[in-house]
């Protein structure tokens, strides 16, 4: 489906769509609808419960998403958390230098400065797109986003950039607290706020986003991690710039420490083996030279093929931030982060994997929904899905009615079901189908009729190829149990 | 315990502290360590299921944090959500008025403005506590925390004050999309700011906080939902000014609401029922006459007797909001936010239930720590501790630990355990008492001695009594099962 159509799907399903809409919307701010919102907390703790909970030294901690000034001065973030604006000097349209000249087809590395810029303007003749006018000076724009506190405003902060201050920030006392031990691992998940200044991507570039991070704290002499598989994944590398199927072991070869390639197999596992996007569609890619932040030694977006951005897209990624964090705290707060383990004392290094949650639900809904005939079909994995299960009555009865009461206040204990009586059973089905129920049972004459062959039997329709089967109650509550469960979790 | 106790014990066990505290700390602002952030995520997801998941037409969304202006004009908060400030001539220090004369022990109403306020000051000869100077006059100060967007700057905002906004702000298009049916209930849990000008009081006034708000929009007319119990509750009406058990009959003869009623019992069950609040430090305290705000028609604070602050303290609310708030926005928006339902149309009704999450956490480490001898004990409900169950070898020992190892593996497919070596069991037993890990269970000698009576069974040791039971691995799943259960959901 294209993009305007996932669009539309979203909003008519109860996924997201853009905040203050009755106010005719905010430029990049979205709100969850009641699907979306329901998703999105199942997403959260898939993901917890597969990168945080099995690891008996990670945990997730949460921060304020304000934060005084400070930190984000010594982080860099208040200099160089920037992006290049030119704006056209007739209309006074403003431009993301670097989003105008990509979408000319102008190559430009993501670090690029003013003056870069200047020249790639100059060399393509670059004008506005609107009115052809002539472009000002490329400036630089902070994209944080300021607030000031206290009675006369004259405290200074700003709304956190990234999670992952919060952690830097946590990671000393969380050191202490959990008796000193590395690898440490601290995750958050929440919210991340960037003045974005051409924010008219859907879920992919907002002013307000939802990062699932987790910071892995380590001695790069001593983490002993190697992989584990042998699988080929797809790989797009900063050397070759050709995406090409990888081993673990070929990645070693080429020098990748092999730490951050047993994550790369752990990320991969995560997006194939656990939510089920076909192996086609998942590569890393990696980032160099001037596009890569410099404090990482080694960067590689997470990318998902998405059909409604024609082609791949990030939706997180693999950092090795080396010590630059800890570094830079420990000179801004003039307190020494080093830790002391085993009798040398060093500046821990850090293991970054960082998930966009916004773009998560947005690659979800675009992998699996399918239009099969009429059927709008949105065949995510049970375990993510609103409702396990819904239960019908086949008709308006009495007896259909209660029995089907009683069943779902029966399976309403252990799993989350739904319950509709209005409408065709075709309706019903549908309804259910365009949100992503796995399962839709029905009761009918068979199943309170204690003469017939089918008593105490339903009809169990299945959402991804409309198969039926009739069966007992102890048989449908394994299959419910049997589709909810994540599998695949302990096998990386 | 005090204050301060409870304050240097969330330090000590990564339940919560100052966020940057490496920078010295922000006033107002906190952060969750990984024992408050896990019983956070514990506490969110049985409200959840306790107050959202029990009605089929009851819904989790979620909303942006910052805002565009107009819709918090229209919601009045632009002009009304004010604190009223006074300012030391002599050393510019500013108070909260309110703040400043409820410490002097002079009664003020909460809707106060600024005259009442200077007659009061003059009154009373009321001068800054810090050197005697003469106050100010009294100024009204906006509360809410502004945001610039765009690149110069110009789009205005706000970060939202309360969560309840970005539901209204989402009502019409739910109801439409959820068939338009009422009740319907919409949910957030998320963060809300405010420029809280004395927020030195731990997590109960703070600027940046979580809140947990369900809005219910309905028919007035029509909201057929009668009280259930005959238990009485703790209930501080405007009225009488003082505590008495009221029957949810008597409230309902005392002219409350029917819904109203059965909704305090709701809350009262979640409180007392549920978590285990003792009866007696649970009480609903009405607001009215100029506490109340003026578009609530009834208004009750649900407080918690809390140690730590010397009696009753507000955790949430219970408000009947009537239909201010979607009649403001009809307005604001210059869209007709009434429904037709059954032939009538109306402006739904709101009864906002509201929970302050921080403060929620603060309470329950309030009610539930004890100090037992020299043990330090977090006694909350297994479903809200951070792990279900703790598993040791009894010491340094390969046979022991093959199989607590084994114990970790099969018990962590289904639960949350956790798994420590090191120390004496003593020393083993203490952290997990503080942190409010139910159980330990120690995998010893007799475990695994094919000879001995006690051959496959484990201690487990309680966290409440310390007394100690000898079980089979089947008898402990149920044990573990079982503590971790919510007892009491559907039980109202």
């Amino acid at each position: 489906m294209d993009n305007e159509e996932l669009v539309g799907f979203a909003r008519r399903v109860g996924l997201f769509w853009p905040a203050a809409e009755i106010y005719g919307g905010a430029a990049g701010l979205y709100d969850y609808g009641h699907l979306g919102a329901t998703i999105k907390r199942r997403w959260e703790d898939l993901w917890i419960a597969y990168f945080i909970e099995q690891n008996e030294n990670y945990f997730l901690i949460d921060g304020s998403n304000m934060l005084p000034e400070k930190p984000l001065v010594a982080s860099g973030h208040a200099s160089r958390f920037n992006d290049i604006l030119v704006s056209c000097k007739k209309c006074k349209t403003f431009y993301r230098a670097d989003v105008l000249l990509g979408e000319l087809g102008i190559k430009i590395n993501e670090g690029a400065d003013e003056k870069e810029i200047e020249k790639a303007i100059k060399e393509h003749g670059v004008r506005c797109p609107k009115d052809k006018g002539e472009l000002g000076e490329p400036k630089a724009f902070n994209m944080m986003i300021d607030v000031s506190l206290g009675p006369e405003k004259k405290e200074k902060g700003y709304l956190r950039p990234e999670t992952a201050q919060s952690v830097y920030l946590n990671f000393d006392r969380e050191f202490q607290l959990l008796r000193k031990r590395l690898p440490l691992g601290l995750a958050i998940i929440g919210r991340a706020y960037r003045n974005e200044i051409s924010p008219r991507q859907g879920l992919y570039r907002m002013r307000e986003l939802i990062q699932a991070e987790l910071q892995i704290f380590f001695d790069p002499e001593k983490w002993d991690l190697k992989p584990k598989e042998r699988k080929p994944m797809n790989v797009v590398t900063y050397k070759t710039g050709k995406q090409t199927k990888m081993t673990p072991a070929e990645l070693v070869k080429d020098g990748y420490p092999e730490f951050y390639v047993r994550h790369m197999e752990i990320i991969h596992h995560f997006y194939t083996g656990i939510i089920g996007v076909p192996e086609e569609r998942f590569r890393f890619f990696e980032k160099g030279g001037a596009d890569k932040a410099f404090y990482n030694k080694v960067h590689m977006d997470i990318e998902i093929d998405v059909r409604s951005w024609n082609g791949f897209r990030e939706v997180g990624g693999l950092h090795y931030r080396g010590d630059y964090d800890l570094t830079s705290h420990s000179k801004g707060a003039n307190k020494d982060l080093s830790v002391s383990v085993d009798g040398k004392r060093f500046m821990p290094n850090v293991l970054e994997l960082s998930f966009g949650v916004d773009r998560n639900i947005w690659m979800l809904i675009d992998v699996f929904y399918k239009k099969d005939g009429e059927r709008d079909v949105l065949g995510i994995p049970g375990f993510l899905s609103q409702y396990d299960a819904a239960v019908f009555p086949l008709q308006k009865d009495d007896a259909l009615e209660k029995k089907a009461s009683e069943l779902y206040d029966s399976l309403a204990k252990e799993f989350r079901i739904a319950y509709d009586t209005s409408g065709s059973i075709g309706k019903r089905y549908a309804r259910m189908d365009e949100i992503g129920t796995p399962y839709c049972i029905t009761i009918d004459f068979d199943t309170v009729d204690s003469k017939s062959k089918d008593h105490g039997k339903v009809t169990v329709r299945k959402r991804d190829d409309r198969s039926q089967v009739r069966v007992s109650f102890d048989e449908l509550r394994k299959m419910i149990a049997g589709s909810r469960a994540i599998h695949g979790i302990g096998m990386i």
